[in-house]
């Protein structure tokens, strides 16, 4: 019935539902900006032309352009669930997202992406769902959950999941590792999403052959360029701690406009509330001399097309009426957003409430054996193994340097600002405890924890004081997860996160406030790091170069392997 | 097995199947075109790259570009076979073919689509096929068989079937015609391809709205820039009586460049043996201006995006290896053509040979009620409504004329130019025979008989003597269809068509030969026409106006109802 109203209406026998006038309509196929008006009823766009409509909407000459696309994100980086999320994206323009629920899944599992899918429901914003293709990331720490061959095929039969995500495990396929094909085997058919930085040559034709469609890490022009020469999508990522947006602009050029698309991977609440989302990549390009249309073209219909999402990504009959108004391409000031043919964002503000309607959250998700300061100490005598932190880099050095010694045991050294680090197990209370030590902090008293620990998201903390430590992991357990910030004996400051240990139920501002009070209060410990949180989030990732700590021990990225915290003692 | 044999020999670590070395290298993705070498096994395409391999074959500088593709075809239009019609395409470069077996499928249904499926086996040539969306056309005719919704449901759902055809009846559409979009609600999520000429507006807005995706009826730069706008893939048409290629190429340009296939939709051998196929659009759209790697695209890349054809199109790891390897852009001659990995075409002639492998092809089509010479008697006293044919178009004149009266019956007259014109149905038995006159054969003598006769293909035929007339029918039924001429009690030339009396099993140079030969009988008869048998069989199509003829009866197209033949009796 509702398509017999919308042929009607398309007809102009039957009002539509809405006339979006005098508009300037940006045509992704046609490759114009023209002047005209927008037919919508039924959440689908009707036409141009001159319609009878129940609502009109005059546009006053802005831009009309379809809805912002992220190619690829994982909203976990957000640090807040999906309907705080469209909140503070969807009135920046951004009417679909595609997720990685990369994070969750490593806590939950299974139930972590359905718990995605279904808080999806509670706002407008269009999630769609590309299945975790590596979880866990690495045989050498503990998750709270893995995905199988036969998740991943199972999940690929339901609706709203478009296909696999980012294989990160490039040597994996590379090689043939056959555990590794299965999984893209799984996704036979659908899109599968790579993740190769740096790859190239005859490694980079054996991971395109394998049947990875795209890839989001390309950090300079030559490296897009034969990506895109092989047929790949290049995603241009515009994140926190990897932004290559004004890097690789200039590789987008009339003949290959449409194997590009915009993406944020990950982006902080910093990041999303000062800069913005997909707005922020439009603006830019366009700034740096890109042509508008090609700009609305990487921020909407290449990941649509992509990705084989229906009818979205273009103002043409029969598409979702997913469309951002916005005043100019300088100012990318976005007026309405319209997302299935309702207006749900105005002037930067939601009109539809996102979380209004609560969403059953995961139950708690911490499960820890409990232990107690003795179970801190470490006993040495010469030399350690120290993780060597990089400002802003996700990237250590591996250091060797003796610690302070106090009745046998090594201890934080304020003074050589050689803090004591650890990462507890949280998941199946197995008890594991990696502990190391770490430069770079400047910690002078206190400590920081955090549930936040890529990619297992295991407890991580740094402090000076081993009763600090413990108060401030104790807290971040009490909260089902968070950030706390401790010292001498009193929690200083802390953000829970009880969304898996991973995300607020809270607004976006509401997080960003309480990460800055947290800053804050670690600058007062005497902490140099502009975003300590953040930094402490990656020193448990086994993935990156050269030195990492994880529940099972430090891990040394030159052999990808475990080696002993004493410098002297074998590497195993 | 093959995978990670394909795999190994990506990596470089097993030799290839193939090296195509020193070629000058079209990439649809970058837009570039550069010098390199090609590494295929199994089929596909592995990368770029200095490869060992088992065969090189060295390009010396030639183009090497993704193998052709012919976006919307009637075969049935090239009067042969799939293997035969293959042979005279594949070394010009032609790889895929997406075909409506339109023709066949109003003869035979659904038994003439399974045939042309297992036909296609029996050559390299890529065949997919959408099914027939208007079998048959109208309802003022006899066709052979009927596809229906339930008919069109079943198909999609196998290996093979890309969508569905053209949807000629647009009316149908934008008025809501409930049958009509039951058929397009059949092939939901799948590609629906259309036929709109001159739909413009809120109607051409409603075709778009109701799922069309494609249009290859445009004859202007508006029509074209229109359907763009709307979302709409132009297919532009280079065919036999529908020559748009020269018209259309202003319309593409560096922003809309993806929206644009190339098809031939009804191409006669004449053309096909002289000209080329999808080559010679390229040719001469290079010719026109147009840069060569959208020309490419044009000829390849964008159908297979558009008919979602897996890895079909490009020359990329992973792709299917089919590769048109030409001198240059100028001449496009074309050297090898190389399908799934194999070279099947070498200086235009084919290396495989097509049509070796017998197919079982249909038995014989026709079943007619016989007839005899009263049967064809006209009685009338005044004026008859006439055929007024326009050399070289499909359209008609609709006339009133006094036919010349022998014994009360109105007889061809070669003075007047105004001659018997017969239908006579043939799929069912049922004694139907159309009867009218046609002004503008010139014959003086004689008659012309066909089993090509759109779109139900009934048998029709024209002639000064009635006796003549009968034989040529009886001749292409005794022939299981096909076209003979007829003069004084002998048949002068035929061309058998016996596979469902539209094509025939003889190689295409050979039905060329034998229609130059007819053309040349009928030329003896008197006719004026440059090439009768084309004319001929429009004249049967009552959706193209104003005045046409069917098993049926006269059909006014002004009316889309049927006339009686005296002028002065009431319309019905």
């Amino acid at each position: 019935v509702k398509f017999y109203e919308g042929l009607a209406a398309a007809r102009g026998e039957k009002k539509a539902d809405f006339l979006l006038k005098n508009g300037r309509i940006v045509d992704v196929f046609s490759g114009e900006i023209f002047k005209g008006d927008i037919a919508v009823s039924g959440g689908r766009i009707l036409g141009f032309g001159d319609y009878q409509a129940e609502q009109v909407l005059d546009l006053e000459n802005r831009i009309a352009a379809p809805g912002f696309i992220d190619a690829h994100v994982h909203i976990e980086s957000a640090m807040v669930g999906i309907p705080r999320y469209a909140a503070a994206v969807m009135p920046r323009g951004t009417t679909s997202v595609v997720i990685d629920p990369h994070e969750i899944a490593n806590v939950l599992g299974n139930e972590g992406i359905r718990y995605m899918i279904r808080s999806s429901k509670a706002s407008p914003l269009g999630v769609h769902v590309m299945v975790p293709s590596c979880v866990p990331a690495t045989h050498l720490e503990t998750s709270g959950s893995a995905l199988s061959v036969k998740d991943i095929k199972d999940w690929m039969g339901r609706p709203g999941i478009v296909g696999l995500a980012e294989m990160m495990n490039f040597p994996g396929v590379v090689n043939g590792d056959k555990k590794i094909l299965a999984k893209l085997e799984a996704a036979s058919g659908r899109v599968r999403d790579g993740h190769a930085p740096g790859l190239s040559g005859k490694s980079l034709n054996t991971y395109v052959f394998a049947g990875i469609g795209s890839d989001h890490e390309c950090f300079t022009l030559e490296e897009a360029g034969e990506k895109v020469r092989l047929g790949m999508m290049v995603f241009i990522r515009e994140g926190t701690a990897a932004k290559n947006l004004r890097t690789l602009l200039p590789v987008v050029n009339p003949m290959n406009q449409d194997r590009f698309a915009f993406c944020t991977d990950d982006r902080h609440p910093f990041d999303l509330l000062r800069e913005g989302h997909i707005d922020f990549m439009v603006r830019e390009a366009v700034r740096q001399g890109m042509n508008p249309v090609t700009a609305v073209r990487l921020a909407s219909f290449n990941a649509a097309r992509y990705f084989r999402l229906p009818e979205t990504g273009a103002i043409a009959p029969g598409y979702h009426a997913d469309i951002a108004v916005f005043d100019d391409f300088e100012s990318v000031a976005v007026k309405w957003v319209m997302k299935n043919g309702c207006v749900v964002a105005q002037d930067g503000k939601m009109l539809v409430q996102g979380g209004g309607k609560p969403e059953p959250r995961p139950k708690n998700t911490i499960r820890m054996k409990p232990f107690k300061k003795e179970d801190l100490e470490v006993r040495a005598a010469g030399p350690v193994r120290v993780i060597g932190l990089i400002p802003d880099q996700i990237v250590t050095k591996a250091l060797v340097l003796e610690p302070e010694i106090r009745e046998g045991k090594a201890v934080s050294s304020p003074a050589k600002d050689m803090l004591k680090l650890i990462v507890a197990e949280r998941h199946k209370a197995t008890g594991n405890l990696g502990i190391g030590f770490v430069c770079g902090f400047g910690l002078k008293r206190g400590a920081l924890a955090s549930s936040v620990a890529h990619d297992s998201h295991n407890i991580i903390a740094v402090g000076v004081d081993d009763e600090d430590i413990l108060l401030a992991v104790r807290n971040v357990a009490a909260m089902h997860g968070g950030l706390a910030a401790a010292a001498g004996g009193q929690v200083l400051e802390k953000l829970p996160l009880p969304i898996a240990g991973l995300m607020s139920p809270e607004p976006m501002e509401e997080v960003q406030h309480r990460i800055q009070s947290l800053n804050r209060s670690a600058a007062g410990l005497g902490c140099v790091l502009k975003d300590p949180f953040m930094q402490l989030s990656f020193l448990a990732l086994p993935v990156i170069p050269e030195l990492k700590l994880t529940d099972r021990g430090l891990v040394d990225l030159s052999r990808f392997d475990f080696v002993p915290l004493n410098a002297e003692a074998p590497a195993g």
